[in-house]
């Protein structure tokens, strides 16, 4: 078996949130599809280590708000990529309170559902929920797993390269030499490719996918 | 509730395969998810009316073909505007036997499974798959549900032109009127943007998403 056929399917970038007790939490998940449309069901897979899961299983209750191309890449870092059970996920987040779950306003739709059935896995939680309430917000297109992966991740603060494109670049201009090491994000591998050096950005410079500080980057 | 929100979740587009007794039957699916990944298992929605699914039920097995951006679009109309009862999917498609399952040989990648769980909602099947074979072929991207809709449905058999292009034609060419009516397939929902005049097409033309005959178009 080849696993990276599993690369191939394709999935969009959500937060799912929900409520620890009378507290917000989420995180960022892509396994999410509709399975009925009257009544309107969805499912959502989540990891039974994940926080969220026990919470949705305590609730019964969940929201999804579906990111855009536009969306700010830190959401995807803020709720993917630490514990909504040591952190407050909504912290600095701008939200609005729909049906008693927090939607992210930075997104371009949510659905909020109940739980009504649910399939254990091994290691993850299917959870089917009826939809109570939903609506689109704007008008820019969802984001895509593999937008994120090839555009967002490549992004640089100034242009968009992918890798590709930057071999482009280097093929006009053999000053430019992309074979040097580049700075990895060592906590969501999001590489740097800004204009300035990585060694010259100011102590203050954060991952703009996960929020992690300058210290956590590696040279590969 | 507005149900245009559920148009911003992504999807793929898929051919789920399986067999009829003795007998290659399939049809089109976009609801496809990993569920985990050690063992590797993902789950497929499958509405109850749908032949395929009762031949699932019956084999306990399926197949998943990934169709890339490059997969003849006929393919999603062969598979997906008729049913497997009473016609054979299969006939003039070029597929390999996998695990003695069907696999198009015009996609990007497969995934074979044996059914492990399933769970029953209203109207579909969420069947759980665990993979017992997958392997990615050649190295075109994913079809995404988003790339067919506005990509291949709007293309014309000389360009791409999606809604949008073709307005700023139009903006830039004013003989162009494309307030005019549109041939539209009424099988499939094709709209027809060719050069040629719709009623110059020979008799033998066919839609390019579904072969269903040109008298199948009507006029929007």
């Amino acid at each position: 078996m080849n696993k990276n056929v599993f690369r191939n399917l394709s999935y969009g970038v959500y937060v799912v949130s929900t409520l620890d007790g009378s507290r917000n939490t989420g995180c960022t998940a892509n396994s999410i599809m509709q399975i009925t449309s009257s009544p309107a069901t969805i499912a959502v897979s989540m990891n039974h280590d994940n926080y969220t899961n026990s919470c949705i299983q305590a609730s019964g209750r969940f929201a999804v708000s579906i990111l855009s191309e536009l969306s700010a890449p830190s959401l995807i870092g803020q709720f993917g990529f630490q514990s909504g059970k040591d952190t407050d996920k909504f912290e600095g987040i701008d939200f609005t309170m729909k049906e008693g779950l927090p939607i992210l306003n930075d997104c371009c739709g949510y659905i909020i559902c109940k739980v009504i059935n649910k399939m254990e896995t091994s290691t993850h939680t299917v959870f089917l929920g009826e939809v109570t309430d939903g609506d689109t917000l704007g008008s820019a297109p969802a984001m895509t797993y593999a937008y994120y992966h090839n555009v967002v991740k490549g992004k640089s603060p100034k242009n968009a390269p992918t890798y590709i494109a930057e071999e482009d670049i280097s093929a006009k201009d053999p000053t430019k030499d992309v074979t040097a090491s580049k700075w990895v994000c060592g906590v969501c591998g999001y590489v740097y490719e800004g204009e300035t050096p990585f060694e010259q950005l100011p102590d203050t410079y954060t991952c703009p996918v996960c929020r992690q500080s300058k210290t956590k980057f590696v040279q590969k």
